[in-house]
C-alpha cells in the first residue's frame, strides 16, 4: 500500500553503529522477562501490604550515591526492582486498594503504552506522525457517544476532543480559552494585566466542594485565587444553583467580570453532583464558559442507567472526564471535549516558522499541540483504542456496574451497622462514612484498616467532620475484598 | 523485609472476579507478542520510508464508526497496528530521521515505561509510592552531576529537580515562579489583574530566535504577548547581552516591571547559545528570574570537552533539559531543576483535606505535585534510572560523541560543496545549510530528501532565508546514514 520507492538499498558502510545502539541490549529477552514479571507481581498483587511501610529517605539510603561510569548487567538492574521499589510502594492495582480515585489499568492498555514506547513516534502536529492524530479523534468521537455526551462535541462539528495528561491539565485549558473568550484574545495581546478595557476583576465559581486543581489552574492562569467565588454547597454537597445565580448578579452589579464555572459531576470527597442544567441557565444569561470536571464519576456514563450524571452537559462549553481513573486505562489519560475547537486552538495557538507545514496549511488537519499546554505528545491514543476494542463497549459497562453493586452492598452494610453514619450516600462507586462517636474513632478505622494490609482506604472531611472515603474502582476487586474491608471497618478483625 | 502481618488470609468467596478483571486478558501470551513486535519494528525500521505517504483521513477511512459492543479477539486488534497505524506514521526512531529533535529512545527506557504502566501507582504525593518520589528526586541528583550543572540544583540543598513532561511544561512553571516571585505571590491572591500595588507590566525577555513554547507559556500564565521583549541577536544567533540590558533598563525607566529572562542553551532553529553569564548580571542588577531552556543541547554537557555550553547556569533561578530528547529515554521526560524550591513550591501548592498525610506534615518529605502543572502524576524515573545504569554515563557520552562527529563529518562536505552555504555552523550535533541560489533551491533539497524515503529533514528561516537542519541523533544513525542523506542532499541519487 505505501510502498518502498524502487531505489537500490542503502549501501553497506564501514562505520558501525556504535554499543549504544538499541540492538546492543536483547530487547526480546529482557523484554519478555519485564511482561512476566509483570503478569507475576498482578496475579500475586495481594501478597504485598496495600500500603508500604517505609521511613521517608528509605528508598534513596538503598542506591548509591552517583551513577555508574561503566553500564551495569541488565540483571542487577531489574533485581533492584524486587529490592528497592517494591518494598516502597502503594499498590493501587491491588484490589484492597479504596484509596484516593481507582488509577485502574488493565493489559491491553498496558500493552498500549509499550506499543506508544516503542514507536517513539511525536503527534505535536499532525504532519509529524498522521495514525496519532486522527486515531486519537477517532476514539475521542467514539467516546463521545458511549458517554452519551452532545453531537457538538465530536469532531464532525465545530467542537471535538483532545486526550490530556489529567484533568487538572484539561481544566488548564479551559480556564485559558474562558479567559481569552471573555477579554477578547488578551493573553495573545497585553496580558491580563494590560487588559483595561473593561474594568473589574474576571472572576471563577465552583463550589466549595470543587477540586484543588481548579484554584491552581486559576493561579497558574494569572485569575489569583482570590477571584474563584466558592458557591455554597446542597445537603447533598452540590453545587447551590441559585446561590450561584445571586453571587454572579452581585459580582455583575459590582462591576466584575464572571467569566467561567467549573461544575463537578462527582466531587472528589463525596461524588455530589453539581446542578450542570440550572448552572448552564446562569452561565448563558451572563456569558460565563461553563466546563464540567467528570474526572471520576463521568465514566459511569457508560451505562444507560446513570446517564443522568450527564444532564445538562449539552450546554457546557467544555467537558473532562478520565479513562485513567474508571476505564481501565492506565495513567494517564484524561478526555477532554471542547464545543468550539477554534477558541481553544486561538487560545493556545503559537505558529514558528520550524513548524510550518503543508498539512497544517491546507486547515484539513487537526495539530493537537494547539489543544494542550506542551509542544510534544505521545500516542496515547493507542492505549485507549487497545482497552475499547478488547473490553468492548458492554465490557467496560459490566465492570462499572460490577464496582456500583459491591458499593451498594457495602452502603447497605454500612447504613444497618448503628455504631457507623452514612455520609451523602450516593449510588454509584463511592462510600463515605463515619463512626458515631466521632473523628477519634473515625480514625481508629482508618487506622484499622490501613494499618492492615489488606486494604487502604483515605479520608476528607465534611461539614467539619472526618469522612472514611471507600473507592471501589481497583480492576480486579471483588466481593471478598470489600468483605474483608468490611470486616476491618466494624473491628471483626 | 516488609512482611504480611501473621492475618489468615482472606477467605474465598462466592462472588466471582468478573471477566473484565486483568487475568481474562492473556498479558504474558500478548506482551510476549508485543515485545517482539516492537523488537522486529526497529531491527528493520529502515524498511519503512521516514515520512508516511498518507492523505489527511486516511487512517480514520479505515476504521469503523462506532467502537465495538463485544470485545474484539487480541489477535483483531494487533493485526490493525500493522494495517492502520504503521503506513501513517513518520518514523522518528529511523536512522535516517533528522528532523526537529531527535525523540531518541532505548530498550532499557522502553522497558522502563512498560515497568511504569505495569504497576500504575500515582506519584502525586511522597505517600502515595514513596519510592516514585524518592527515585526520582535520586535521578535527578545523578542527573545534576552528570551535566555538571550547580550543586544548589541538588536536593540536598535549598533546590531540586523534577521531571516534566516537556520543556513546556518546565518553563511554565519557571513562568509561574517567577511571576510570584515578582508579584509577592499575588497569583495566590488576587491575580495579576489586581496586582496593583506597583504601576507598569511585568515584562518577559527572550532572543528572537527563542521556542515559541515560551510566548505560549506567557500567554497561559496571564502576562500576555504582547509582554515578551524578543531581544536582538548577534551574528551567531545568540542574544545579545548589551541589548538585553539596554531594553530591560528602557523598561524599568518606563515603569515597566522586568522579571524573565528565558536564556535558550541551543535555540531550536540553529543550536545558538546564549551568553548565559553576561545575561545573569543584568538579572541579578534587575531582579529578574534567570530560566536557562537547554532543552536539547544541554544533554551535550555529559561530556566534559562540550560542558562550555553551560558556562554561567550556576548562576539561573531554573533549568531545564530533555533527556526523552538526546539521552535514549523515551518521550516524555524533560528534567527541571530549581535553585530555590520554595519559592516553586508556594506558587503551586494547595493542600486539599483529601491529599493531608501524616508524611506531608512532617515537612520531610517531597510532593512533587507542587512542582507541576497536574496533580497526578507516574512513575517516569523508572526509565531514567533504567536508561543510565544500562548505558553508564560514558555509553551516554559515547551516544552523544558518535553524534557530534557524524555531524562534523557533514559539515565539513558541506562547507567544501560549493552550491551549499553552512548556516550558523556551531560544533554539535546539529547541521544547518541552504543552497547558494535561494530558497527555491534549497525547498529542491527539502523535497528531493523527504521523499526520497530514506532520509526526512525539517526546515526553519534564518535572516529571512529558507535553510535545511540536520539534526543527528537517532538511536542507530551509523555513517552510511548520513552518507545517503549527503548523496541526496547534493542531487547525486
Amino acid at each position: 500500500m505505501h510502498p518502498m520507492p524502487d531505489e537500490p538499498p542503502i549501501e553497506a558502510h564501514a562505520r558501525e553503529t556504535a554499543a549504544t545502539a538499541p540492538q546492543a541490549f536483547d530487547f526480546r529477552k529482557h523484554g519478555h522477562a519485564m511482561v512476566d514479571w509483570i503478569a507475576d507481581y498482578l496475579e500475586g498483587i495481594e501478597r504485598f501490604p496495600v500500603q508500604p511501610r517505609v521511613e521517608p529517605g528509605w528508598v534513596r539510603a538503598q542506591l548509591p550515591a552517583t551513577p555508574p561510569v561503566a553500564g551495569e548487567p541488565w540483571e542487577r538492574i531489574a533485581s533492584d526492582v524486587d529490592r528497592v521499589i517494591l518494598p516502597a510502594l502503594m499498590h493501587w492495582q491491588h484490589p484492597g486498594f479504596f484509596g484516593y480515585f481507582p488509577a485502574n489499568a488493565s493489559g491491553p492498555s498496558i500493552l498500549g503504552e509499550l506499543l506508544s514506547a516503542g514507536l517513539g513516534v511525536q503527534g505535536m502536529l499532525w504532519s509529524t506522525s498522521p495514525a496519532c492524530t486522527e486515531l486519537e479523534t477517532h476514539v475521542m468521537d467514539w467516546m463521545c457517544g458511549m458517554l452519551g455526551l452532545p453531537e457538538h462535541f465530536m469532531s464532525s462539528g465545530p467542537g471535538g476532543g483532545v486526550i490530556q495528561d489529567t484533568a487538572s491539565s484539561a481544566t488548564l485549558c479551559a480556564v485559558v480559552a474562558a479567559r481569552e473568550r471573555a477579554t477578547g484574545f488578551a493573553g495573545t495581546g497585553m496580558g491580563l494585566q494590560g487588559d483595561a478595557r473593561t474594568p473589574g476583576a474576571l472572576v471563577a465559581y465552583a463550589s466549595a466542594e470543587a477540586h484543588s486543581s481548579i484554584e491552581k489552574d486559576l493561579r497558574i492562569a494569572g485569575i489569583g485565587a482570590a477571584n474563584l467565588r466558592l458557591v455554597p454547597v446542597r445537603s447533598d454537597r452540590s453545587m447551590d444553583p441559585d446561590a450561584f445565580a445571586s453571587m454572579v448578579r452581585d459580582d455583575v452589579r459590582a462591576g466584575h467580570r464572571p467569566f467561567l464555572c467549573v461544575a463537578a459531576v462527582g466531587t472528589t470527597s463525596t461524588h455530589a453532583v453539581d446542578p450542570v442544567r440550572a448552572l448552564a441557565a446562569t452561565c448563558a444569561a451572563h456569558g460565563l464558559w461553563l466546563h464540567v470536571d467528570a474526572a471520576h464519576l463521568g465514566i459511569a456514563a457508560l451505562c444507560p442507567e446513570f446517564r443522568a450524571i450527564h444532564d445538562g452537559v449539552e450546554l457546557a462549553d467544555s467537558y473532562c472526564t478520565n479513562p485513567h481513573k474508571w476505564m481501565l486505562v492506565n495513567f494517564d489519560c484524561d478526555a477532554f471535549w471542547v464545543r468550539d475547537r477554534a477558541t481553544l486552538v486561538r487560545a493556545l495557538s503559537v505558529l514558528p516558522e520550524y513548524l510550518r507545514n503543508a498539512a497544517t496549511e491546507t486547515g484539513k488537519v487537526i495539530d493537537y499541540r494547539d489543544w494542550q499546554v506542551p509542544l510534544g505528545r505521545r500516542f496515547r491514543a493507542l492505549k485507549l483504542w487497545f482497552t475499547i476494542r478488547h473490553f468492548g463497549t458492554s465490557g467496560l459497562q459490566d465492570l462499572v456496574r460490577r464496582h456500583v453493586a459491591l458499593a451498594g452492598d457495602l452502603r447497605a452494610r454500612v447504613a444497618a451497622e448503628p455504631s457507623l453514619v452514612p455520609v451523602c450516600p450516593t449510588s454509584w462507586s463511592l462510600v463515605c462514612l463515619r463512626h458515631r462517636d466521632g473523628d477519634d474513632a473515625t480514625q481508629a478505622i482508618i487506622d484499622r484498616v490501613n494499618g492492615s494490609g489488606h486494604a487502604f482506604v483515605s479520608h476528607t472531611k465534611v461539614d467539619g467532620r472526618l469522612v472514611l472515603r471507600v473507592s471501589i474502582g481497583a480492576p480486579s476487586v471483588a466481593g471478598r475484598h470489600v468483605d474483608a474491608l468490611w470486616e476491618l471497618i466494624r473491628g471483626a478483625r
